[in-house]
């Protein structure tokens, strides 16, 4: 406390991130970082930014990456709004886009960052409760509301909504903004980007940080319409006029161009998940299915909290929340078939 | 406009940074970059965070850095903020630390993306006129008032005041928060770091994208008592958990350990600021002294639009403001001697 703070920072609730630990020889399964490299080709190319051209702004607007990621997703440069990270690019959408009279609506289990972002710009908001299969109802979202969000799929469960019933909640809500949250969409699931160019209510977030193995970079992104783009553009100008550094401007660029490391490392955690997802089940836990890089598990003997605690002691980090409903799940992130190895062995141990 | 945007989107009035023209073969003397490069140690560092530890997060922290930073300016790590560019740093520092409910007073000529955050942040400012010789008067800032803000030296006057002057102020104000941004200090003024043991009311904000050349990595700093370090940190837990990714840490970390390399930069530029300072007064410039590494310069019988669009035309880039009081100035980055060289001889031309 101190009189030299805002009324905001006396009432904030600051978000607390998956611990970072500086030990070596862990096997860190709790941040959702993904367990191969990024490309070469990034890597090269940040290795390339290392340079005099250092001492230069890099481009503001980053129309290089930008151009990138439309041709990707098949949109226009207009269509892409880039941040430090999706986190920065999410704090950006909850000031621009997400803050009306009417309260906002996302679920009462999902990622935790969005009641924090809801403190920081005073945002309205009402959690909609999961179904009891931990499942998103997108006809609980049809009401009165100023502006929708939920990850597709949802953290920290996994559980994957099919792009129809995301349709049917655009039209529905054709007035307000809906923001999917497709951090973890690279896993197994549909992506609702097809949906942008019949749907102007519709913004679409992606990240470098899971399936393109760049969290060290800090590289996020949106998809949307303009008008949509443009909101976000003017609070970021209003911001930080630079966001994105040169190396990391550069490292996105050459992932998104090497299309075969970035399929073959989706397809090897998938792969692993489904594997992992099998020997859990087989220890007696319960594994809701899941189309992200992460499973959700719960043993119906063991708290969740005496689990965590168990594996940490095994030097095996996972994430725990001390939250109503999940308190007895562990959010897995999914690591090489090694790591997970001994995470199935470390159970077996403790169950 | 669109429907979608918030009320705030609706209101704002973005800054807009200089021009970063993606032509080759220009003098560019428009955005304070410095002519020298970073230094070798900080470059190898970049290059050294270009491998597979890019798909882990960074420190959110910045715990090595914070250090580093702390040691280089004899104060404790908990006195350290850092930010992705001193731009985030400032933008925290107004929503957590500037805005009360008496306002917030700040120069008319100064950094012309202060009032962009007041936008940003709903904070209620006093713009308060510099004096005839574009100076800041301090005794300008005793009245009543919820925090003080200013570049020292100013930006875009390059007029430095002596730390003496603002301990003063820190005593006559010792109840709200005094922000000295001091992104141009390196260049010839004291530091008023040394105030911060006396006063913990002082915030003082640097960058490492003028004197340490590394505007293309983004990372700014504050420094100050721990209570207001605090409260940056709440708001930036609130907004982004990991604004500095690890190409940043690293390479920032090494800048501060070259001393020598920054010490030789920033005497270089000082030197060619004094010349050039010299050769535009023999062309009939007024030029204010400057502890930065620009001038701010005009001619008594070209206008300033003028001037810079003949410049232009030389494919050479000065910053002009449309703005009263200033419209016929050109605050001119200092280049190379080479650079300042063609700077010099074009405004022969054309004067």
């Amino acid at each position: 406390m101190s009189q030299f703070w805002s009324d905001l920072v006396h009432r904030l609730t600051p978000y607390v991130p998956g611990e970072q630990p500086k030990m070596d020889k862990l096997v860190k399964l709790n941040t959702n970082e993904s367990p191969y490299g990024p490309s070469p080709l990034a890597i090269a190319a940040v290795a390339a930014a290392a340079g005099n051209d250092l001492r230069r702004y890099p481009d503001p607007n980053a129309d290089a990456l930008k151009r990138t990621l439309a041709d990707y997703h098949g949109l226009a440069p207009d269509q892409v709004f880039v941040g430090n990270g999706s986190d920065e690019v999410l704090a950006h959408a909850f000031a621009g886009l997400l803050k009306h009279d009417a309260p906002l609506l996302f679920p009462d289990i999902t990622y935790s960052f969005y009641p924090v972002y809801c403190g920081l710009y005073d945002v309205a908001f009402r959690a909609v409760p999961l179904d009891a299969q931990f499942g998103i109802d997108l006809d609980d979202y049809t009401g009165a509301a100023g502006a929708i969000i939920f990850p597709n799929p949802n953290a920290p469960t996994g559980c994957l909504l099919p792009t129809a019933d995301i349709a049917r909640l655009l039209d529905a809500q054709a007035g307000i903004p809906v923001l999917v949250d497709e951090a973890y969409i690279d896993y197994g699931g549909d992506s609702a980007v097809a949906l942008i160019a019949r749907h102007p209510n519709l913004l679409v977030t992606r990240t470098f940080s899971k399936s393109r193995a760049l969290a060290g970079l800090r590289v996020g992104y949106a998809l949307g319409h303009p008008a949509l783009i443009e909101g976000l553009e003017r609070i970021k100008n209003s911001f930080n006029s630079y966001p994105l550094g040169r190396p990391a401007q550069a490292g996105a660029i050459a992932s998104v161009a090497d299309e075969a490391h970035f399929r073959s490392s989706c397809a090897k955690v998938i792969a692993t998940r489904e594997a992992l997802r099998a020997a859990l089940t087989g220890l007696g836990f319960e594994v809701p299915p899941s189309a992200a890089n992460f499973i959700f598990a719960r043993h119906p003997a063991h708290a969740g909290a005496d689990l965590a605690a168990a594996l940490r002691a095994r030097a095996i980090i996972v994430r725990h929340f001390r939250q109503p409903r999940i308190e007895d799940f562990l959010r897995i992130t999914i690591g090489t078939d090694e790591e997970c190895r001994q995470l199935v062995d470390a159970l077996k141990a403790i169950v």
